[in-house]
């Protein structure tokens, strides 16, 4: 059969590449039919220049046109709902429902309108006006964004359907989505949607496009070139940091999330509280979703003792009796058994697990590690390796000084948590700790395990390097995601009629919050 | 004579540096008397060390305690005004009055208050809370800041008293100042002041502190170090590539500010009506400062006819007759004359000037250079090589569609302009150039050269690269530049008391401007 494909300026175009691709079965470990296309440079660069004239074709529309096509694209993605789980299922292995019917699905829908809602009522732009000086600013679109999607979220972050997906487009710009090789005919039925939507509302034909794989060498040229305007990565951190390298030297802004190991301090009163519930908690935590998560807490500080003894048989108990689930790939599975053997060899002790197999297709056995504080900061990157997957490292360090010592040898993470005892019994301890983790984590918890992530407008899914590229940016919750793909704009002595409606006088919507003056307000300049 | 000493951890001390070097004045090209070191890689760490320590003590502290340090800062400064001026007039030859007196040490010190402000009224930190998930974020420090300041104003970008060194401080980080070492004593006379101001307001011992120099990899090391949070550099463009690199490298977010040949297009309309008028005007905020401004004109387009070459013949009269000022180094010269020798290799004809000298001191001629349209498209990045100072590249294009197409190969520049006639006769062309010089540039102007930079809220000193190294953020106007300096910060779940002010229930001041739950608002949750 002929290959798939390629979404390129707004029509389903042959490509012209000449090796393709299939995806697997996680299940059955077998290829599914369906030969997906490598682009080649040429395809890629037709798709860059489409994209530049949508750019240029959509400069000055207001976010209204932005939230039309998001909404009539949710919709659409609604109506194909059975076919997208259907298909996800097959080539992640991730559970029909709850999790993708029930969950991913419309928390991705919901992604896309909380977008339009966004661009619509447009105070995300952060309009400022001086009048004495006549200086006006926003936030305008950055130009063409190029997306990559992870495996590990076939709809919440695909390349053409996630987030960064749904903010790059709230912002006013086109998306070249580089689909992730392990889901393409998921990827291929949102690309379907997509353009459905574009065309219905009637954007510009390079302002939604769709290539499978490319090269690694064209993958830095995409990210490098003159029209590029931003860029989004979800995925693994070796071939991020290529990404990333090439786009820095270009200068062009590229926002990644690479790797987290989400660390979990419990303080000793938490576990004399409820150390085999908080157990229980752990384990689910880390277990859930085969430990797929971006935000899987695969480190856990504990102070010695018998508490922390007890919790560690707890949980050694729980990963023992729970079910082996299936990764989303082989290359998942073999870059876990990696990651298993490179702590190990820097110290760390398997308490279970630590082989492969024992589930459906590609699987490895629920592990938990063991070290203790001093082995850690003897190599602190060693034991901070990522096992992405059903593990998690048990660190056991001999005082709190020495936690705070571990912590502040952290490399950046998405979460840190912090659990302690109910009645303020170890408030003490953890003002000590606190502000070590806080500096070291995008977002801060108590008492809660990390894998949840709201989508919601306080939520930070981001942190400092290696967790993501920049410290200030979060790629989940509207309207502040948007901001990563928008560019500061100052109109200075521009005359009155130029300006942009969010800048001129009269607000136009009487409800867009804007600065005149040193005063935030929804009334007009005067 | 001993070399000067640094300023480490809380005290002046003598270098462990083996070498030293002078500063220069520029309008005798003598050296000036007194040695400055040259810091090792030891004496670079030890600053480290202190600036984390810094930064750790003052997690968690309110805006309060940053901004009485700049305010105090802002009236040692003035305390100091003649002895500043004086020594910045030898360092850099700029003009004492009104320069340097009237000029750019009164807006250093509103810049510090302005500053000082910002942070005390914590709104720039813009904190959001979503009441029913109980997650909560604001923007917070993000660890030590390293400044690099550049050699053209030695007073509002010095590394330890301009806008970037305030915008850090006001995010609550501690500052490394690099100075610049054309004006180090000028750097020094402030440091002084910064020390006093440090210790009067009982900020700690690494909180602000100051080197001379490095060797080129110590500063790289510097940048990509463990302990950096962030970087701020505005200078030449070669060295602010190598630093960026490396600290790309290590995921620090840099902010460069690194050259703009800030193009200006004048439409036929606007000649005519006061072609002499937009000459006079050009030409003096070409020459003015020596053309030693990021924001200097060095780019003008012209559509190709009569009134082109009487603007052309005119603003050549002026430069002939307008004096020649001087450099403010021996290095400023040598570049400008290696730019216009790069310009004409790559086909730009000199109208007047293109020599050295002529001027007191360090100087080159009034340079006023030529090319057509097809030309500047042949080699648009030969063509857009920036020789800074006293110079400008006319470019004349032979049709409104050449016009944009110039403007759509243009790289990122701080600024552009467009001059149209004033009743409107231009419109129908201004709307036809407008959208593609807007997205090449951090802020638009109209009828207005760009020298001036406003400190406003709604100022953008920024641009796409290679102008600055991020589309998104300004280093002029507070609060907004403030934001390069923190990190997001994300509460998820956190108990109520342990939540910092600003995101507690009850709003701190009453004052402060926060998101809940989508609304902004002055108010309490609940």
């Amino acid at each position: 059969m002929s290959s798939h494909q390629v979404l390129i300026n707004g029509a389903w175009i042959d490509s012209q590449g000449t090796s393709t691709f299939q995806a697997v079965n996680p299940q059955t470990t077998d290829t599914i039919p369906g030969d997906f296309p490598v682009s080649p440079w040429s395809e890629v660069e037709q798709a860059l220049d489409a994209a530049a004239v949508a750019a240029r074709a959509m400069r000055g529309w207001p976010g209204e046109r932005f939230a039309k096509f998001l909404e009539c694209y949710a919709d659409k993605i609604e109506a194909r709902a059975d076919a997208l789980v259907e298909v996800a299922h097959q080539e992640t292995a991730l559970p029909v429902s709850p999790r993708l019917k029930d969950v991913e699905l419309p928390r991705t829908t919901s992604q896309l309108r909380q977008a339009a809602a966004a661009a619509r009522e447009a105070s995300w732009a952060t309009p400022i006006i001086d009048s004495a000086a006549n200086i006006r600013s926003m936030f305008g679109p950055v130009g063409p964004v190029a997306v990559f999607g992870p495996n590990n979220f076939p709809f919440a972050f695909n390349s053409i359907a996630g987030g960064d997906f749904a903010a790059a487009v709230a912002a006013g710009n086109p998306v070249i989505a580089k689909g992730h090789s392990s889901h393409p005919e998921t990827t291929r039925l949102f690309a379907e949607a997509a353009l459905e939507a574009a065309l219905e509302t009637e954007m510009p034909a390079g302002f939604v496009q769709l290539i499978y794989r490319t090269s690694h060498s064209d993958g830095e040229k995409l990210v490098s070139h003159p029209s590029m305007g931003a860029i989004g990565y979800t995925g693994a951190r070796s071939a991020g940091l290529v990404l990333k390298s090439a786009a820095d030297k270009a200068g062009k802004p590229i926002y990644l999330e690479l790797s987290s190991i989400n660390p979990v301090v419990i303080l000793n009163g938490a576990l004399e509280e409820k150390g085999a519930e908080l157990a229980a908690e752990f384990s689910g935590s880390c277990l859930m979703g085969t430990g797929q998560f971006c935000t899987n807490p695969g480190l856990i500080v504990l102070q010695s003792g018998e508490l922390a003894d007890s919790f560690v048989q707890a949980v050694a108990e729980n990963f023992k009796s729970a079910a082996v689930g299936t990764m989303l790939s082989g290359g998942v599975q073999q870059n876990f058994q990696q990651g298993i053997e490179e702590l190990k060899a820097t110290g760390a002790e398997v308490v279970v697990g630590g082989e492969s197999g024992g589930g459906t297709g590609f699987s490895c056995a629920n592990t938990l590690m063991k070290a203790d504080g001093a082995a850690f900061l003897k190599d602190p990157e060693g034991l901070q390796a990522e096992a992405f997957g059903n593990s998690s490292l048990i660190v056991i360090a001999d005082s709190l000084s020495q936690i705070v010592e571990i912590l502040e040898h952290l490399e950046g993470n998405l979460t840190g948590c912090i659990y302690s005892e109910t009645n303020g019994k170890d408030d003490t301890d953890y003002d000590t700790i606190a502000p070590a983790l806080r500096q070291k984590v995008g977002r801060l918890l108590n008492d809660k395990m990390p894998t949840g992530v709201a989508v919601s407008p306080a939520m930070n899914h981001g942190g400092p390097f290696p967790a993501t590229s920049h410290p200030a940016f979060t790629s989940v919750g509207m309207p502040t995601a948007i901001h990563r793909f928008a560019m500061l704009q100052s109109y200075d002595n521009i005359r009155a009629h130029r300006l942009p409606s969010e800048l001129q006088d009269k607000n136009p919507t009487g409800s867009l919050w804007r600065s005149i003056d040193g005063q935030w307000t929804q009334g007009d300049v005067g």
